[in-house]
């Protein structure tokens, strides 16, 4: 499935999750950003995880964005074994406690390991936050990433004709 | 370090949960049960922590008890790599919301992978725990726990004394 | 109602309770394990739960499985009568605060009386967390559970062809 | 230990509860209402606990209160074998998530049993509590509360005295 | 509105929060007696409020339940003004945070004015408790509460027949 | 006490709030409002509460600062009872749950009688929120603020010298 | 849009917070006090933000009611330039934590800045708030107040036409 | 201060956050990465905030941190107005609610603005994630982190000599 190119792998614990995820995968596609979409779960698949986390880097990805609810242990487990930044997003699934569950087991990783969260369900930032990190070795992404915020302004604006 | 007839492993992240930790050492030793002891990060030594936890029926373990702080992904790793019966300990660390974070990470799992929770930095009730399943094929282990039973009642008894 | 052979109790406090702890019974009835299911509530029948707990080894029980809401006293009051190893299944029902106040009055046991906790609702962990105690004692059983984690992690790759 | 006019009963779970419940004892004693005291464990001691529940009203209490910390099932436990009103003091005790799991174990009971909480900590409420019950048929311990909270407001004019 | 003969005054903070404080109601009336009902808010009828508690004794009032939501004043205010055992009931109104607010705003109460509280929605409960306070010098009431408490277990038993 | 002129009334609930609400009165002090400081509690006093609340306008307050730790009641009282501007302070008072009981019975107002809240301890906040509500009449103290907020500003560039 | 005797600026996130904002506009309404509405993003238009705080007074508001979800920085951000009194509005949007998350960014703003926050989705009252700044210089905006307060009481009364 | 190849920014609201902060700092230079460091805080200086992340980019800086506690605005507001990524550090200051307020603020940003979170007090973390966003387009870099991860698990190696 994947590309020569594709710098930015998007990971889940489940295919359940890819109603929030897909907001990650679009952002991407919007920027034009070839992306590696899987399902690998920590609990159910934990040495294909760690297979993808350490050959993460040798196959090319530049960041990997990590959605996970409950337990969500995936973000941090790949982080455990790659040096690419990861991004997680917690994911309020059933049997949450409103996200806060996956939140803090994204968010609370010990010193050496970090991963990068992002608000829960706010997999669309994962994506920005995934282009923001390319685009600091690409003057063309980051001149549209320019745009984009020029373009959330002028939704403002829009909403304002509503009033 | 490990004999041929130890059954229960007790692993912990970091050295420094070690002083929760030691009360399941404790009340393991107090039942004569050998014990396996090591420090084993999920997220320092990912891939020692899967081969412990994919060899660890094969050693003849047949119950593991993990602590863990913070995001505390050990317990959960380990049960994503065994069948045998996991035990964890939320570990109240610095940094920590209250213990809550480790909490939440270690009982969430998604269904398929169960960790036993037990209390928060409630190590001696691990060790506990394990002695009943270990009890649950071991006649005489049964009677020690029933003895212990009533030793928790007589030191009630003794807590009425000083009123 | 019970079997000589049933080496399983499921218990609940509630006939409510039942829509969550069916995962726990039909995950064992996949492994050709019998069990024993009866409502019983610490609040309301307080004196048959003490004689179902204390009475629960002698009649050839190994594991206890006891679901319930809200205060949710009943795993631990059933532990606190029995040395049999008890899983706990917080039940996230009506009026509760999204089932950590019973999450809570399961897992937080003081020192002496253990109850193994699994994720609010996950009764189906709670009988796979059974099984893996029985494994314990029990090859076939033990292979069994090793099946089914392949089986876990072919599920998933049944996921990616969706994607 | 218990004399024949002694109406009520002040149990908790451990003598380390002692330090909180204190406080009960001494308002009651304030009032010069006798109290029965003693160290009841609901998981330590639980056969004891129901037939102290059972017998309770037959003794001549007609309030019980009940402190405990952590999963803190004593007071529900108590309540579900008598019908004599059960006061339960949440205790933030030690490992405890600041008195908020004791907290939520007291108060969530299923319609039927109720459990009377106050405050976490708050036993001196529950003594006072405990008079305000026994007032409803004692109008001398009526009076008596009356310029309890006259003193009350005496203390707030004397506060105002150092400002 | 009120009989000479109420000893029961049942208050809540809003019409709409009778759905909830109806159980309050219907369960006194299974036990025959007499209750009182009225809207009175702490906010809105704050000078209202205070002559209710303040005139409770003396209309007869040997118990009060006072029910609401959010800030959730009523039931301590009104304790404030009366040395009758006050019951709160913290009621899961909108915009509330899952009735932990008015759990905490109810229930934690400064020394020398306590507040009975139930669960949250715990309008039965609070019934239930009204009742075993006016039973402390009732005995026909007592043999009631006894009934009901056989009752409790019966539908247990009815819950059985179903699985 | 209260001289004619004064504008801003601060009570709190105990004197021991009183070291978290010297800030409210040394900030007010500092830009030389007087004020009335007074210890008036919901709970011990709430006639004299609600007296105090229905004579501040008569008595030419224009501002009440009511600082209170758990169930927290004064705010919203006071706010019941007068329609001046109240401003809330949750005070993280022992047996608090970390202040966020307080938090929640302050700002949890029900429709129509407002409290504006300000953070735990903040009562440094309430006395620079009650000088702008003044302000917004008074083009004295209105430039003084904005000297404040460059001060503020100063002390930022001050603290940089530092690294 | 703005009219030269708008004392009144309500602003808001998001468009989707208008559901919940129009609250305040309609009470304002209410009492014939004209308001400026505006959509503006703390996140999507920071500059505009930070203009619109720092001419605020200059263009006569004198109070502005600022309505926020999420990670909710548009109060405290509005009240970091501008020295008029800010009234923060949490918004219990989509994927939030019940609003606490929108309370707690709002309501724990540090020493110098206050925001003075209303309960979540408490629209209305912080525009009766406003009214109540308003009033410390209007003589008939007060009366006003005094009227709507008798109102809340005559609406509870009708309340008990109904019991 | 700045120097022409700093491609790091470290911001913190307030100097008293340094004690946290300095492990950002620290870190980063033990990659011989030099940093810029500046006090900036979003509430008392949002001006310079703004111009400070407006013209972040075009200083040559590629990767942000910020720290804050409370309300902690300073890391999303610098966020709106730059398209570097901006790594926030949630700081457990006095008064917080054991971080989980600044927590919150900082990780629930709204979609098109994101905060990349690291866990309460770790900004150790938040300097090596910087690392790795550099390290993206830096073999050297990554070739350090590969070496980094390495003496991770080397400390857990020694950790178990002590056992």
């Amino acid at each position: 499935m994947k590309e020569q190119s594709t710098e930015v792998a998007i990971i889940m614990g489940s295919i359940s999750d890819m109603n929030v995820m897909r907001e990650a995968i679009e952002v991407l596609k919007q920027f034009s950003i070839p992306t590696y979409v899987e399902v690998i779960s920590a609990h159910r698949t934990p040495k294909k995880m760690l297979d993808f986390a350490q050959s993460a880097r040798d196959k090319g990805f530049k960041v990997i964005i990590a959605g996970a609810g409950g337990a969500a242990h995936l973000p941090g487990m790949v982080a455990s074994a790659t040096t690419l930044p990861v991004i997680g997003v917690p994911i309020n699934s059933s049997n949450s406690v409103e996200g806060i569950d996956s939140l803090l087991s994204i968010v609370q990783m010990p010193g050496g390991v970090p991963v990068a969260s992002v608000a829960i369900n706010g997999a669309k930032n994962a994506g920005i936050l995934a282009l923001q990190v390319l685009a600091t070795s690409n003057d063309n992404l980051s001149q549209k990433l320019i745009d984009y915020k020029e373009d959330l302004k002028a939704k403002v604006d829009e909403m304002n004709k509503d009033i």
